[in-house]
């Protein structure tokens, strides 16, 4: 027998206690209501939802309602077909696998997710981004998604393969407006990606309304699911190349999985607690997206109260359409190196008033989200903040 | 407001309790021990393992030891390296992308499981089965391993670019001598992939003595972890090729993602539940497979006792060698022709004794698992079936 220490791996903790203010930029919106927790512990096993499956794919199964909830999820998100992937990242694959061949062109936002990037490596293409506007607002250039396909097109002869749009950026929370990029898309004809992991699922999102070929979300991200698991929509234009069924047969044996779809891994592998929680959250984010406009009028009262901070910037557009958002903080910056700890001075002073979420190490610039945090919770937030700053003689405007 | 009946969603309930006895066939492995069962709740939220992520990717976090883990599943497998992934057939599509191009061919045991046609037919390949001996062995014929080589080379001019062989089949839950296939693989210098979904985590299997270059595991069907996740073990010499890093660059940007394993989504989608329970569990595995020989034993008396039930006739392999098997049971079909419910008959009269897995509506053949069920569980099991044998006048020898 091999000799490892197993004791390592009992009695698991999490180090960010329960009762933490939590303001880390992709952990907001994939907080379990205590709803989904339940289900967490009912659909525990990986095939819990699988005992009365029928038809070989979880999308298709009745009891629990996965079937109706892929329709209902479709209709929510105001699109025709939807199906479950092994986070947003699997959804662009499939996407990505779907509709390309090797050596196509596809145009990315040049402040996409690096798993966009990444579906296209995977998948041998050419990748063109469109520019940003660069320091302080970093506005991704919609209109020269034009320029890109047209630069695509007279290299390779060739549209490209499709284009992505991310609706919300990881860096600065930018929003972006889609139906702008649609425009261009549809007066091509190119397929149009939306990456609506950080929106979908937090704040209102219609597919049509945007005119989008793709919507693309994330249950951890901002499904309140614990995940991994994604969601890939489409239009039925769309739905049979991308989820075009199995039509290999058994040189032999002739086998053949007529119901398994190809670019979803047959039945993708979402079943067992990441489904179970997505549907058992879906009550309440059909609710919370109607709330979104308290929720920017929030993170707009913290952003104020930050820059009372000396040399506090945020970052991106201005004011924030978003919860998640950047700020500079040369101040801090300059404590950090005076500091033994380094930049885990900032993160240290935070956990030590129970605030997690800031990435250790991190002082020139910080990336925090304000989602779903009451009031309160914020004002500690600033509090705190103001506090760290005037304990190292950083100013803070009265 | 789109009108969505949301009622449904809340509250659900898996119908199978948790008293009841389980013998599905591919659940038996996957359910999750108290201790686990803690980890689920500790990292219910997806991104609850990320907290303190420094590198970007799950499997490089140090709190909790997720680095520690996949050095310690290596270790376990007797193989070089490990990542976790979404399945097996994550894992399974990580190695198909990773070492094959459009057009090349593949050769599969003809018990394979779906996902790896499916992960063939995803990355436009041809595939060539290696035939089983059918009725009533179904045994995979191992030596026409060298035959399939041999005919993919003197068709295409080239080896095919890796044999898979799956190491205990969904079917009849054979188990197959991988060293017969690693000797053959061996000479011809092509990678070899053992599909250990059904054994790696519930017996023993060291990936060195079996010689294989790829050792795939399934963590929700073997692992006693919720998942879905899955593990992909290789060689030193495989591992560079097959998680090879990101080498994009962004046009305009310039950005790149140097960590990013490219096959593996970046970061793969395991983080949060799948990985904390993968992890939790691992010591109870660990223990676990060394009592495989007490599964095997009580698996065989069940056969024995299911025999005696007329016409009833077990499928594969004899004796087992595994706790997985299929039976043919043609007495209860021609029951089910003369009940109005047909098929249901047998899946209701089993609810009824809270026994569950067997798919509704099978009676011509049923499969089964008897992994980790007690001696009495297994006995009640046993006496359940004589019982209905005997209901519906099938003669059941004394």
């Amino acid at each position: 027998m091999v000799e490892i220490d197993l004791d390592k791996y009992r009695n698991l903790e999490r180090r960010v206690g329960e009762d933490w203010i939590n303001i880390h930029p992709i952990q907001r919106g994939g907080i379990l209501p205590s709803e989904s927790r339940k289900a967490l512990l009912e659909f525990a096993n990986g095939y819990s939802t699988c005992d009365y499956c029928l038809e070989g794919r979880v999308d298709l199964v009745k009891k629990p309602p996965i079937l109706d909830f892929a329709e209902d999820v479709a209709k929510f998100l105001n699109m025709d077909e939807a199906r479950f992937t092994p986070g947003a990242r699997g959804a662009q694959r499939t996407v990505f696998e779907a509709l390309t061949e090797p050596g196509d062109t596809v145009v990315l936002d040049s402040l996409a997710h690096y798993t966009s990037y990444l579906a296209a490596e995977a998948n041998d293409l050419n990748v063109k981004e469109v520019p940003h506007s660069g320091y302080p607002e970093f506005k991704i250039r919609l209109d020269e998604y034009a320029d890109k396909i047209e630069e695509a097109k007279s290299e390779t002869g060739e549209l490209p393969a499709l284009i992505l749009l991310t609706h919300v950026d990881y860096r600065y929370g930018n929003l972006t407006d889609s139906k702008k990029v649609s425009k261009i898309a549809e007066e091509y004809g190119v397929p149009f990606v939306l990456n609506a992991a950080y929106t979908s699922g937090v704040m209102p999102v219609d597919g049509k309304e945007l005119g989008v070929d793709f919507l693309i979300g994330s249950g951890h991200k901002s499904w309140a699911a614990s995940g991994p698991v994604g969601i890939l929509a489409t239009t039925y234009e769309h739905a049979d190349e991308t989820f075009r069924t199995s039509m290999i047969q058994g040189s032999w044996s002739g086998r053949s999985f007529t119901k398994k779809e190809v670019y979803n891994y047959g039945c993708p592998p979402v079943f067992g607690p990441p489904i179970a929680t997505l549907m058992a959250s879906f009550p309440h984010v059909v609710e919370r997206v109607e709330r979104w406009d308290e929720e920017v009028e929030k993170v707009r009262w913290l952003v104020k109260e930050l820059e009372k901070i000396e040399d506090f910037h945020q970052l991106g557009e201005r004011p924030r359409r978003h919860t998640l958002f950047s700020l500079e903080t040369p101040s801090f910056h300059k404590v950090s190196k005076k500091r033994k700890r380094r930049g885990f001075f900032l993160h240290e002073e935070l956990k030590e008033r129970k605030i997690s979420g800031v990435h250790p190490g991190m002082t020139k610039q910080i990336k925090l989200n304000t989602y779903g945090l009451t009031k309160e919770e914020i004002e500690e937030v600033a509090n705190a903040f103001h506090d760290i700053a005037r304990k190292y003689d950083v100013k803070v405007e009265e």
